[in-house]
């Protein structure tokens, strides 16, 4: 998918939402567990129920590489029912690789070529030949992990390199290898204030926000202080949209969530964008 | 398994050889093609030729991972197969996984307890909740992201962070989550000399070295720099050993290769160790 492609979408949706396709088999309801692929019927039923709301799905693939080849075979099922019945929907294999040039291919090939998925979020600390071979695909994008959402981005991600944060460092250094029509940024929505001095640097770029909901940032602060004038932002919300209830009504429940945030991002778009 | 039954295990072999299964389906022997599952064939038969050589195998999850479900399924026949074969070896899962603590949790369960790997690699760019998860389970170890072997690892792991180099202080923060008893490093042959001031800062623990052979590094300078009073030290072959041959000697080949570095590293113990 090409940037305006995208950017188009969210002005047709009103919505900059990414759901979060994060399925743990032993938290979905329980009359799914019959089901010949439990983890693959929710995610269908959740896709089918919020599709005209969001822009983006982005699995994580923990979720399913830990239920091993079944989990691999869900995630499969995922990514191809999205493709063929919603094309539009820009998919992120939330999967943070990151592996010498050789072995970086090999994550690429599997993520963007096989599995077809639009994007792929990368770690940066094994630098530029580690995330250039997820760039060689045309019209796939990599979301490079600049300042995350949890509490251990305190940890390094802060600390001050050479007169800048590392994380701003990323971004800085990361510019030379791509540029905003192939690669985006994570940044957590539990740091909206520096999002502006993270604009300072990377104006133009689609930023992949998490952390809003369950881990308690703010979708107003987010717009304020993110959002550029092509929007520039995927907020994703994971558990607060697909655990939204544990029964049969779950999936019209996900989608009573997702209405919720579509609406507060139709008055952003129409409050910053006008 | 525990530090002291890994010493043990190099003590006895006079070996300190990790065999890197970075399989990849085109580049083995055509005539293994006919098999069910070429890519276990080969792992096999590479396994039955050199296990008594190294302490250490190494699959490099990617190589799997490309292959889909099908990956999946050698990945986890080839980790059963050493588990029942050859319990004293040491396995490495090398992810390079690490994402917020809830997602983290899901990678360890996958790794380290349904497939029973003995270590993972990890990065440490999203911090100590990223790390702890995988430190959970008694008698299993994370192998942290340090100074790798690639050229990227100039572009952040070498910055200057408040008078450290930003892999330092991935070092000295790290020793606050665990210590030599369930925390490795990884640390590139291609920085040998970069070894001593390393054992300066984590004199104890075990450190895994990739980029010996075809990325260039020396084992003597790796021995010569980064060896402690138990060794201390995986070094990790890959491509120099499974793809000694392309033809039906493959893993005599590979055997041969794999003693050449063994002779090796038992001159270096008694050299070091004595």
């Amino acid at each position: 998918m090409t940037k305006a492609e995208l950017v188009e979408s969210i002005k047709q949706k009103q919505s900059f939402l990414c759901i979060g396709l994060d399925t743990d088999v032993t938290k979905i309801p329980q009359h799914l567990l019959s089901e010949e692929d439990p983890v693959f019927e929710f995610n269908k039923q959740i896709i089918d129920a919020t599709h005209d709301l969001c822009v983006s799905y982005k699995p994580n693939i923990a979720f399913y590489e830990t239920e091993g080849v079944n989990g691999w075979i869900s995630l499969e099922k995922t990514i191809n029912y999205i493709n063929e019945n919603y094309p539009n929907l820009f998919t992120i294999a939330d999967a943070k690789r990151g592996d010498i040039g050789n072995t970086s291919k090999m994550y690429a090939k599997a993520f963007l070529e096989k599995m077809n998925f639009d994007s792929i979020t990368v770690a940066p600390y094994m630098g530029e030949d580690s995330v250039t071979p997820f760039l060689e695909y045309k019209n796939k994008w990599v979301i490079l992990l600049a300042l995350t959402s949890n509490k251990g981005a305190f940890d390094f991600q802060t600390l001050t390199t050479e007169n800048k944060k590392l994380y701003q460092q990323v971004l800085e250094t990361s510019k030379k290898w791509g540029d905003s029509n192939n690669m985006m940024y994570v940044v957590g929505a539990t740091k909206a204030e520096m999002l502006s001095d993270i604009r300072k640097i990377i104006p133009d770029s689609f930023l992949l926000v998490p952390g809003v909901g369950a881990q308690g940032g703010s979708l107003q602060d987010v717009a304020k202080y993110g959002m550029n004038k092509e929007c520039g932002l995927l907020v994703n919300s994971s558990r607060g949209i697909i655990y939204a209830a544990n029964d049969k009504s779950f999936a019209e429940k996900a989608r009573e969530e997702a209405v919720k945030l579509q609406i507060e991002m139709k008055i952003l778009l129409e409050m910053y964008l006008s």
